[in-house]
C-alpha cells in the first residue's frame, strides 16, 4: 500500500522556481535537443540578434560566425557583428537574464520578440560546460569586455573580469563554449541555416568559419538597407479585452478618450466620440488606470462592430518578389518556377501579416539528401529560416492541406517540387519557445494556402504536359508485362506460332494503345480547362539567364 | 532611410518580464490555441492535478468535471475531486503563481512536473474573462473558499473573499470561467480526453456533465489503488556534470563522500571508494558545496566508465498489459490485437522509462471521423492522454518510422489499424510547455519502435492472409480490363470470332492467373518466414468474449 500523505505533508514541499531553473531542466523547449539542432539553435539566436541590432542601428550587417571543435561534443562558437553593441551596464540583463529584452513590449516587426534567445545560449553554455560566455562590446562611445553567466536560482546575471578595451572595437562579439553539440553540414546544420539567412537577407554579409578552418562567405547582393518596418500602433480590431485593460492601466493619458486616440491606429477623434456614444454608462473623461473589465469588454465589442480602415501596412517588411525569384533560381535552378507576393492581411481581427511564396519544380527542387525526389518546404518567419518542427507549423499545414493533384502533383512527398514561404508580422504566434514553427492559426493557414495556390496555378499548366508522358509510360508497361504470357496461351489456343503472335501483339499494343492514351490526355486537358484558372498566367518558365547575385 | 539609433537609445527600452507576462502574450505555448483545444487543456490540467493529488494521498479518485456554456465562446468549468485539498496558506502559490509546485524537484513518476498547469488555467481565465477562479478546499483539518487570480506583472497571487466553510467538505473544487473556448464532442474534445483518461486510470471514477446537462460516468473497474511509483534517487549514469554540481551545492551531507552515497542510487561505500581512487586530486572529505565544475566533470566521467546495477525499476508505474488488452477490446473491438509490455530501459544514460504498446486491426480500429480507414495513434505519457501535437512526438516518430510494409500494412495512413503507446518515466522530456508531445530522444524512439514491432509481428501473420485476397483482386481487374480490347484485335488478326476469343481469353486469364497469384503468395510467405519472427506468437486473435469492465 502506498504511503498516505495529507495536504500539510504534501505541500510542505511547495517551491517556486525561477524561469532559468525551468529551462535548465527543460532546455529541449528552447530548441536544445539533439546535438546538431542545439548548435544550430545557438547560431540562430546570435545571428538573429545581430540582424535585429544592425537593422535598428541602420548599419549594413557584417556578421562572422566561427565554430571550432574543442573536444568531442564540445565546441566554441564566436559570433561577431558590426552592430551598435550593448552599453556596459546592460550587458548582464541582455545576455544573462531570461525574459529580459528590448523587444517584448514593442509593436514592431523584428526577428526576436521574447528576450529568451541570447540568455538561453548563456544558460545552455553553463549547463553543458560550466563556463561563462565572453562578451566584447563597443558602442562607439566606450568598449568593454567581460565574462557573463546566470545565477540559475535567481535568474540574475553573474559578471566577472569586466575591463575596458580599446575604443576602436565597435559592435558585439560573443564567445561561448557549448557541450552536447555537433557541427554537421546537413539540412539542419549551421551552414544551411546561414545560407538561408543570407538568401532572405540580401543586405547582410555573413562569414562562416567551420571547424576545419574553411571559410564560407555569403556576400551581400544589395547594398542598401531594406525598407525598415515602421513601429505601429495596435489596430482596434486586433486587441482583446485583456489587451485593452493592459494598455489602459499602463497609459500615460489622463482620460480614457485620450488614451484611446493615443494608443490605437485609425482612431480619430470622431471615432472616439462614436465609441463614447455607444458606451453611454462609461465616463470617457475618467482615468484609464481605473478602467474595469466590464467596460473594457464593452469597448472591445463596440470596436468589433465598427467599420475601420485596414491596419497600417508599412509596418511589414518582406523579402520581396524579386529577391525570392533570385533566391530560387540561385539555389534550385528549376525547370519551372512561380513567385507570388500577397497583399497584407490581418489575423485575430487586427494583427497585420503578409505572406510571400514561391514554387519551383525540377532542377534541384524537391530533392532529398539521397537525391530522390521529395517535396521540400523552405520556411521563413520574418525572414528567419525555420529548420525544425516543420510538422506543427502553419506553413506545413497549409501546404499539406492543399489538393496537390489539382495542380498536377500526384504525391507532394515524392515529386521534385520545392515550396518557399515567408510569413512577416509584427507578432508571429510561434508554437513553442524555440520559435521554429508558426502556430496553426486558421487565418494564417488560409492566407498561406492562397499564396501557394496562386503559384501552383502556373505549375498546373506546366505539369499537364509532364503528366501525359508519365501516364503513357506506366500504362504501356502494365500491358506489355502480360504480352508474353498471353502470346503463349494464344499460340496454344489458335495453333499460330508463338513468335508471330508476340510480335503482332506488341505491334497492336503499341499502335492501339497510343490512341487510348491520346484520347485520355485530351479528356484531362478539357477537364482542367473547365476549372477556374484565371491567374495561371502568373506561372512562368524559369528564365535561363542567371540574375546578378554574388 | 531608417531612423538610426545607438546602443544607449536602443537599450533604454530594456525590460525584464515575469513568466506570467510571457505566457499572457504566448498562451498558445501552454496549449491555449484553438477553442476546442483550449477547453481540453483546462480540463487536462485540473484532472491531471486531481489524479496526482489523490494518488499521493492514497485515495481512490472520484472526479467530477462540469462544463457549462455561459455565453457564446464563454464556459464555466468546475472540477471537483475527493483529494487531500490544499492548505489555506498555500492556495495562492499553488494555483496563482506560475512555476510554483511540489513536483518540480522531485524524483518520482507523476503526471505533473512543472508547476505551470494549474496557474496557467488561472492566467487563461484572467486574460479571457478578467475573472478570478473560485476555490473550495478541505484538508480534513479545515476548509476554506476564496477567489484567486494572478498579478501578472509580479507573478504573485491576488486572493480575495477568503472564508472558512463547513469542515465536512474534503477535497478540492475549482470553478473558473474561460473565454475563447468551445465544447465539442470530437477527437480532441473534453469527452474524448476524459474517456481516454479513464481507460488508462481504471482505479478512477470520472463524471462529466456536458453543457447540455447530460452526465457521463466513467466508473472505476478496479477498486484497488495502483501500485504507486516509488520515489527514487537518481542513477549515477543519468546525471550530467551540471546536475551533479546542482545536487552537491544543495547537499546536506558535509563531505563529498557522504553526499555521493546519500544522493545516488546504487552507490555503495565501496563504489564511493572506487571513485575516490580514480579522482586522486580531489579531497572526498571536502564540503560538497565547494565542488567545482572540473572535479564534477571528472566524477561524472568516472561514473560513466564504471559498471553499475540498472536503475531501480519499481520507480515506474504502468497501465498494465491486462488493462491495455481490456481497453483496446472495449473501445475498438478489433478482429486482431496484440499487446506488449516491455522491460524498463534507460535514456540519457540513467533515467528509467518503460514502454507499453498495443496494436489493433479491423473492427473500430483505424477509423477517421468520416468512417474511412486511417491509421490511428493513441498516445499516453505517464497514463495521461496526449491529444495534440502528435506530429512532433517521439511516439509518432517511432510509429511512422517503421517499415509497415514488412508487417502487411501497405500504407499506415489508410488502413484500419490503431496503435496504442504509453511511455512512463520519472522524467518525461516533453517537447513543449503544453506537454502534449514527448521530445524525440533517440533512445525513447528506439524503445517505442521495438515495442510496436513486437506487437506488429503477430499482425504480420494475420495480414498475410488478408493481403493475398487483395493482391488477387487488383491484378485480376487489371488484366480483365484489357481483354475486350485484345479480343477485338485478335479477332481481326486471326479471323477467329470475337465472342469465342473473348470467352477463351477470360477462361485463360481466370485459370492461368490464379496459378501466378498462388505462386506469388507462396514466395511472399517464404520471404516472411526467413526473417526473425521469434516472438510472433505474441500476436493473438482478439478473444470474442468481453472481459469484465464496467
Amino acid at each position: 500500500m502506498a504511503e498516505v500523505k495529507d495536504a500539510d505533508t504534501i505541500f510542505k514541499e511547495l517551491k517556486t522556481h525561477s524561469i532559468s531553473e525551468f529551462f535548465r531542466k527543460n532546455s529541449q523547449m528552447l530548441g536544445y535537443s539533439g546535438k546538431v539542432r542545439s548548435l544550430t539553435t545557438v547560431v540562430h539566436e546570435y545571428v538573429t540578434n545581430s540582424l535585429d541590432a544592425t537593422e535598428e542601428a541602420g548599419i549594413l550587417p557584417e556578421i562572422t560566425v566561427e565554430v571550432r571543435e574543442i573536444s568531442e561534443g564540445k565546441y566554441l562558437v564566436r559570433n561577431t557583428d558590426n552592430g551598435p553593441g550593448i552599453p556596459q551596464k546592460m550587458m548582464g540583463r541582455v545576455l544573462a537574464t531570461v525574459l529580459s529584452g528590448t523587444k517584448f513590449h514593442r509593436y514592431i516587426q523584428q526577428r526576436g520578440q521574447q528576450g529568451i534567445g541570447g540568455s538561453g545560449c548563456t544558460l545552455f553554455s553553463l549547463i553543458t560546460t560550466g563556463k561563462p560566455i565572453h562578451i566584447k562590446s563597443g558602442t562607439g562611445r566606450s568598449a568593454y569586455e567581460c565574462d557573463l553567466t546566470i545565477d540559475i536560482k535567481s535568474n540574475k546575471p553573474l559578471i566577472s573580469n569586466m575591463a575596458e578595451i580599446g575604443n576602436e572595437f565597435k559592435g558585439l562579439e560573443i564567445r561561448g563554449e557549448f557541450g552536447e553539440v555537433k557541427y554537421e553540414e546537413s539540412d539542419h546544420g549551421v551552414y544551411e541555416y546561414l545560407r538561408r539567412t543570407a538568401l532572405s537577407n540580401p543586405h547582410a554579409t555573413i562569414h562562416l568559419i567551420n571547424p576545419d578552418g574553411k571559410e564560407f562567405n555569403f556576400v551581400r547582393s544589395v547594398s542598401e538597407m531594406p525598407e525598415r518596418a515602421k513601429p505601429s500602433r495596435p489596430h482596434p480590431l486586433g486587441v482583446s479585452t485583456n489587451d485593452l485593460l493592459e494598455f489602459a492601466h499602463n497609459s500615460e493619458g489622463k482620460k480614457i478618450s485620450i488614451f484611446l486616440s493615443d494608443t490605437f491606429s485609425r482612431m480619430s477623434q470622431s471615432k472616439v466620440d462614436e465609441i463614447a456614444g455607444m458606451v453611454p454608462d462609461l465616463d470617457f473623461e475618467a482615468n484609464p488606470h481605473d478602467l474595469k473589465w466590464d467596460d473594457a469588454e464593452k469597448i472591445v465589442k463596440v470596436f468589433r462592430g465598427m467599420k475601420w480602415m485596414a491596419p497600417d501596412l508599412d509596418t511589414l517588411s518582406k523579402i520581396g518578389e524579386e529577391q525570392i525569384n533570385a533566391t530560387i533560381k540561385n539555389i534550385l535552378n528549376p525547370t519551372f518556377m512561380s513567385v507570388v507576393e500577397r497583399r497584407p492581411k490581418v489575423f485575430r481581427g487586427g494583427i497585420p501579416f503578409v505572406v510571400e511564396a514561391g514554387i519551383a519544380y525540377g532542377g534541384n527542387a524537391g530533392k532529398a539528401s539521397d537525391g530522390a525526389s521529395k517535396g521540400v518546404l523552405i520556411r521563413f518567419a520574418n525572414k528567419v529560416p525555420l529548420l525544425f518542427d516543420g510538422s506543427v507549423c502553419a506553413i506545413s499545414s497549409a501546404v499539406n492541406g492543399m489538393d496537390w493533384k489539382r495542380y498536377g502533383i500526384k504525391d507532394f512527398n515524392s515529386e521534385p517540387v520545392s515550396v518557399l514561404v515567408n510569413v512577416s508580422s509584427v507578432y508571429i504566434p510561434f508554437s513553442g519557445v524555440g520559435k521554429q514553427a508558426i502556430a496553426q492559426e486558421p487565418e494564417i493557414i488560409e492566407e498561406i494556402k492562397l499564396a501557394v495556390m496562386d503559384c501552383a496555378r502556373g505549375l498546373q499548366r506546366y505539369m499537364s504536359g509532364e503528366r501525359n508522358k508519365s501516364i503513357q509510360a506506366s500504362k504501356y508497361n502494365t500491358i506489355m508485362r502480360y504480352v508474353n504470357q498471353l502470346s503463349m496461351n494464344l499460340s496454344e489456343m489458335t495453333g499460330v506460332k508463338y513468335e508471330k503472335i508476340e510480335k503482332e501483339l506488341k505491334g497492336i499494343v503499341d499502335k492501339r494503345y497510343k490512341k487510348l492514351v491520346e484520347a485520355e490526355a485530351k479528356a484531362n486537358m478539357e477537364a482542367e480547362a473547365s476549372e477556374p484558372a484565371g491567374q495561371s498566367s502568373e506561372g512562368q518558365e524559369a528564365p535561363q539567364e542567371s540574375e546578378e547575385q554574388e
